[in-house]
């Protein structure tokens, strides 16, 4: 029993900076870069943040700065971060819902807020199952596409099928070529199999478990119920938006045929939800596209996966809770099932905050630069929802911009569930009821 | 008594519509235009809902385009707005709130949603009385100020400060000058009571209504002590950015002395949550500034006062539900008053809804011009706020932008409190109670 764990969301959050502290130091080492030279510590440090965040933002050049052992320590960050985040995670939403859904015969004491050490390896245990079969099926497909079409040596074809597939489930987003996968655009046999792993890291693992086991919906939780058809609705509208507004823009989905420009639309409309990829230039992305983006990649994905931002599910509460309130209702129904006034403030909270945390970040990156809105707010929800997306500023940033970048790269991974669970967890005083007030509301 | 009166909200609606109408009839007339020709349609429409709702926003450059008679329609236009707003939005916070701390000897019956005819009476004379006071000092001042001053004859002077005075406290922000005030940019004579009427008509009717018969600040309602300080310190937030970001700026800040500096800061600081005059080039401020500048428009200024926006308590009681969350405190005290699970939800919805309003309006705007975020979130917040900055856009938009701003600038003026009442004032259906279920949040 691990017991006297008051505040387990200590641990994810120091989990996560010595992790970043050791990535720091193995990435400044002169054999982690292709030239032999010691890599500065800023952009170690960056480079550590954005792959133990799983955000993928750069600000240097994957495929061409580091060496063979750099990106083999960049694999490890990233297996580690995708590790680390749905595991600890996954412990914490137990600790904190008394019952997940998932099987694991978990009986879990809120009470005394503790785990028995048996559940938590179930959880480890799953995770890792679930990671590596899914990056290992990933990487012998696009292993055996770049093998078998385009003709690379087996070895190169399967070390960029794992690198690739990784990146992927690990919502990284970071290729080995300098343009993303623009090369690929128009493959589909290198962008489904990405687009395919990427939504499933970005699912979150307590709804990977549950599809896992339960063949029949009726009988899946009410987390898996919202998180899949919001998630693919999101998907679907940026799908949307891209096609629309880019349609026919010669920088983006001009060139393309038909058939490719339903695939790069597919690709991006997925992608701002999960690993951040692209397959045009992300630059010459309209300011509409990049708007909708925004919103996406602030959402980002399912809880307990390898995405940040607020999460499918907290954005989809505040929209029942909109609903219920403009139906008059006076209590929040999801689904056939009624969500505590707790859980409600809870959503509040966490998209209240990550307003405010984005917000701030964006004023002060352009206080202390020359770019515009639209490229820094790109930058700022691209790194809160632990998207690799860049307009390209991100190498630009002062020294302050790019810790700033690495702050909301870490809150947005961490922030949000550490948070409800911080406050979950706590005992709550009871205090003597004020009379009730009633403000002019709008 | 106002029997069956079931939808008061819809009253507001219909009463902007038609007044509206009215308006772009009259604005189109050859003699409101200084040719002497017709004005198109679109523009007296826009002329008209920006007069209207008092934002302020203009495809044709006031002074100019308009005769004197149409300069009168104008400000009949925006004094009926702003009768009309404070005293039907006055009306319905008392059908929803039973107690204003108006002292009006109100004893609102909301089970029968029926207010008495001498009630309702009494707030239009009220409204009627403090706008007219107020407006009328502001005019002598400003008279004054043109006269002595700057020689302006008498007439002239008078007109001017007229004109100037009820543009302010009806948060229009219209100026004579096709530059706005940026001539009075460094006169105080000028710039402070314009602060001082604007701010005033931005408390809203029921705050001037209790700083005027209440002296102690113990006795003020919830409502009043919630506005009161969080306003100011918006402002405040507002002067500190426009202060630190212009400050050595060539195209604003930079050419003036430091007292000038801080003159024209205060005077940006409040035009953001109130009428919207600039005394700088408001094209050249900074993407920091405008982004601060786009937060307060969204926010805007008091319930039931002269600007849109979802107003300064919906804000507050965000941050205090934000605070107590934090605190891990089960009710939401504020300032020795608790606040209603209800009036938190409402809270809730006017904001959630507004992001999305203006969210879908920046999208549509972006997708169907060429403008970028910066200038295009500019337009929508200042829309939605009711505040008419713009850094040079409205007249460049297309006929869908200029009636997306339209509905942008109805819904933010009469939107918020109208959904809060029609809510507030519908009976709730008793639902059976469905099991509790607790998806992941963050
Ligand atoms: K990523
Ligand atoms: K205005």
């Amino acid at each position: 029993m691990i017991t006297g764990w008051r505040h387990p969301a200590r641990l994810v959050v120091l989990a996560f900076l010595a992790a970043t502290a050791a990535g720091t130091a193995l990435l400044m080492l002169p054999m982690s870069a292709e030239s032999g030279r010691m890599t500065g510590f800023m952009d170690a440090l960056f480079t550590a943040a954005s792959g133990i965040s799983g955000t993928g933002l750069a600000v240097v050049d994957t495929g061409s700065h580091w060496s063979t052992f750099g990106e083999v320590v960049l694999l490890v960050l990233w297996q580690v971060g995708g590790f680390g985040i749905m595991t600890l995670t996954s412990v914490l939403a137990l600790l904190v819902s008394h019952k997940l859904g998932l099987h694991l015969q978990l009986t879990v004491k809120t009470e005394t807020n503790t785990l028995n050490l048996g559940q938590v390896r179930a959880v480890v245990a799953g995770v890792v199952a679930i990671s590596l079969v899914v990056e290992a099926v990933g990487a012998v497909v696009l292993a055996l596409r770049f093998w078998l079409g385009y003709g690379e040596p087996f070895g190169r074809a399967l070390y960029s099928g794992v690198f690739h597939s990784v990146s992927s489930f690990n919502s990284v987003g970071l290729a080995l070529y300098p343009d993303s996968l623009v090369r690929y655009a128009t493959d589909p046999w290198v962008c489904l199999p990405i687009v395919v792993v990427a939504v499933l890291g970005g699912l979150g693992f307590p709804v990977l478990f549950e599809l896992l086991r339960r063949r029949r919906r009726k009988r899946w939780s009410l987390h898996t119920r919202i998180t899949v058809p919001v998630y693919l609705g999101l998907m679907a509208f940026g799908t949307l938006v891209v096609l629309v507004v880019e349609w026919g823009r010669a920088g983006t989905l001009g060139p393309f045929g038909f058939g490719d420009k339903v695939l790069v639309g597919l690709f991006h409309g997925v992608m701002f939800g999960t690993a951040g990829f692209n397959t045009v230039d992300v630059a010459q992305l309209q300011p509409a596209t990049m708007l909708a983006g925004d919103v996406l990649m602030f959402i980002g994905g399912g809880s307990a996966g390898t995405t940040g931002g607020i999460k499918v599910t907290t954005f989809a509460l505040l929209a029942y809770v909109l609903l219920a309130e403009v139906r008059a209702e006076p209590s929040v129904h999801v689904m056939g099932r009624r969500i505590s006034a707790e859980v409600q403030r809870q959503a509040v909270t966490v998209a209240l905050l990550g307003v405010g945390v984005v917000m701030a970040a964006t004023l002060v990156l352009l206080a202390t630069s020359s770019f515009r809105l639209d490229d820094v707010l790109f930058e700022t929800t691209a790194a809160f929802g632990g998207v690799g997306l860049s307009s390209g500023i991100t190498a630009d940033l002062s020294v302050t911009g790019q810790l700033v970048v690495i702050v909301l790269m870490f809150i947005g991974r961490v922030g949000p569930i550490t948070l409800v669970s911080a406050l979950a967890l706590r005992e709550r005083r009871r205090r003597y009821e004020l009379p009730e007030e009633r403000p002019i509301v709008g």
